[in-house]
């Protein structure tokens, strides 16, 4: 099987200043053409760690992907070393000035200066991939029958390259076999439970697929991964384990996709036609922007009260003051408050009201950091239920809105019918 | 200078299931502590690769940290693979078991089954690191002269055992210099132009100082950093570099530290004494969402309204069906009516507001995907702007929240004397 590395660049992976989500775009879509990644490697903009990188990962894998260094500035040394390590002589391309020139007078609208110009040049033992979002172009090396690709780090640039360019030449050049996953969330059983409960299972696969457990915070992901030339027997094999999978772990089976909650909860809306709103406190309106970063989600969404304060909850949604002094924000009466607040304000056909303490600050004795009441319902009907995480702000706050969008999931599914 | 390498490991690394932020804690952590990151490593859950990555890195370095791999099931080969590295033998150990039991009983409240126990099981060649977070326990390898550390995958399992055991045990083992960096924060002017800019500066650098771009959507992050075993030589040097870049570049500074937009924008309103709502359409809440990310910042933020339907605008932020209907929704008369509609509905002493369209569909011949309108102000003066990005939705999303921020940063600043 043709196995790829990837190498990304850059002094600000390494000394953790951004979070690397390139390598694991690229590792997704060479793995949906077939191609599997064996290694990924990060270094610094050093002259003799990329030049080690490049030795040490063509000695394992076909293809090396490098994304990073690139720029216009005196960091980035990706191109000069390139152009050594192939032995080539840096000339300007005739394609890649055409578009520096236009980005700058068409796109940018400014005065180009003699680094962006410079970007326009590249070695003569390369192909010249066209960078059709910035400046720089991406460039394809080959070298006893490997392949080098470097492309920009920015990673909507790298995006562009790898779709429209590097993915469909890889595929010119080499034959792959057929990868196919499979991808299973379940919610509220733990890794250890799930893994006792399909034991049998898992010893009986056959050795050419995997399985995985994918944890993540009240949810784990099951996924089988196969393999093999014969894509329409690879593909008929998978779907039968997968079949056994889903009806073993069907108690705590949220979807058989491989989506996040938001859009398993979106599609079950959209299926019933029905609209959703939302009345944050703690979670600050992330529910809302969790429901907001699917595409299309007009159809379903129809908008969020944010209140933060005791007036904003008193003024925007109609909770009482009395109960939010003698009960306090965090409590069950405040929630369904917050719920029936928002479905007479927004009229939407449901809502998830949340109030709780995410922390690091503003726990009390009797409500430790953690805390969180939800709520879900509609007109007839409101349920509301009190959860403890034990985690820091940011995974409080995920968890919240994984539990309140599953809750709504659950009401839904329990007062109607399934759509087929 | 001590060096380190990071290797993660699982399968879902290689084929972009999850993206890997614990290497990038780690190298913040490690940095801070003054151990250079060498590489980052990613590879399978296979024994083979594993096995070569130790190898390999270990030539390289003093200090390899692992994590993955040390789950209670088949797919996590960590555990057995150390044990034979370092030529061990599993034994149980009284403490982890302890650990394990405390969590079952008291944490989880559910009986525990064999695979729960066998996480106590340890290599006798390890100092074994307890995990107060969960139940699989770290270990700490030594083979001349190098230290192993193997840590769960789980990001807040991670954390705790760095903080509490790994940097303070790393500290005692070895010495390390004095790292520093210094990072500003510049919106508003392009890499090849920023570079333009300081050029005479980045030549004049001495050699221990280093000088790197890290741009993002509209933003470039400068970031010094120096070395040396003086502290306070190390300190004052850089400090005195820095004075000079933030100079260079103070038409487009936004702040002198490396922190997000949302939190200067938070700082300038808490030193106020000042608060801010937000009404938003396109951003669905994430400005909110990012106001909120903040611990504390019920201090400045009072609530927000997401008005994702027509209806919704009208019905909370009081904007006429009338100027919808000739306007449209992302148009700079809606805008201000929602900006006003916060104010009078949420008293805030500032509001943003938004509407825009963000993709993938949703674009007119006339407002094209990406164009967006945003207002910022207080009681007396709303100010509107119409910008437009040519990105991706999720991309759109985060431009149109910092572009909204950054507005109103400059809003408040230039309407009010700078508090000292």
């Amino acid at each position: 099987m043709t196995q790829a590395s990837i190498i990304t660049i850059g002094d600000e992976l390494l000394i953790g200043q951004v979070i690397d989500t390139n390598s694991a775009w690229m590792a997704q879509q060479l793995n949906i053409a077939g191609i599997k990644v064996l290694r990924r490697v990060a270094v610094g903009d050093a002259w003799e760690e990329i030049w080690k990188a490049l030795d040490e990962e063509s000695k394992h894998v076909d293809i090396i992907l490098i994304t990073g260094g690139l720029g216009p500035t005196a960091d980035d040394i990706t191109k000069p070393l390139l152009n050594k390590y192939f032995n080539g002589k840096l000339i300007v391309d005739e394609g890649a000035l055409q578009n520096v020139k236009h980005i700058f007078e068409k796109v940018l609208n400014r005065p180009m200066i003699e680094s962006n110009l410079k970007q326009a040049e590249v070695p003569d033992t390369c192909k010249v991939i066209q960078n059709k979002r910035g400046t720089a172009p991406g460039m394809w090396f080959e070298k006893e029958g490997k392949v080098f690709v470097s492309m920009p780090g920015v990673p909507f640039e790298m995006k562009g390259m790898m779709n429209d360019f590097v993915i469909p030449e890889l595929s010119i050049h080499f034959i792959f076999p057929h990868i196919t996953h499979r991808t299973l969330l379940t919610v509220g059983i733990g890794e250890s439970f799930l893994a006792e409960k399909i034991k049998e299972f898992e010893k009986g696969l056959p050795t050419q697929i995997k399985l995985a457990y994918l944890p993540n915070y009240g949810m784990v992901r099951l996924r089988l991964t196969s393999v093999g030339f014969d894509r329409i027997a690879v593909e008929k094999e998978i779907q039968e384990y997968f079949e056994t999978l889903q009806q073993l772990v069907k108690d705590y089976l949220v979807t058989d996709l491989d989506e996040p909650m938001e859009k398993v909860t979106g599609k079950l809306l959209i299926a019933r036609n029905k609209t959703v709103s939302t009345a944050e406190s703690c979670t600050g309106g992330y529910i809302a922007h969790l429901l907001t970063t699917i595409p299309g989600s007009s159809a379903f969404y129809v908008g969020s009260v944010v209140s933060y304060s005791y007036k904003a909850k008193e003024d925007l949604l109609n909770v009482s003051k009395s109960v939010l002094e003698t009960k306090g924000a965090v409590s069950e009466d405040v929630v369904i408050q917050m719920a029936k607040g928002a479905l007479a304000s927004i009229q939407s056909d449901y809502v998830i009201a949340v109030s709780g303490i995410m922390g690091p600050d503003g726990g009390l004795p009797d409500k430790p950091v953690g805390t969180v009441w939800i709520a879900v319902g509609n007109k007839n009907n409101i349920e509301a239920q009190k959860l403890y995480f034990r985690f820091d702000r940011e995974r409080n706050t995920q968890l919240t809105a994984t539990n309140a969008l599953n809750m709504l999931r659950k009401f839904i599914l329990a007062e109607t019918a399934p759509v087929i």
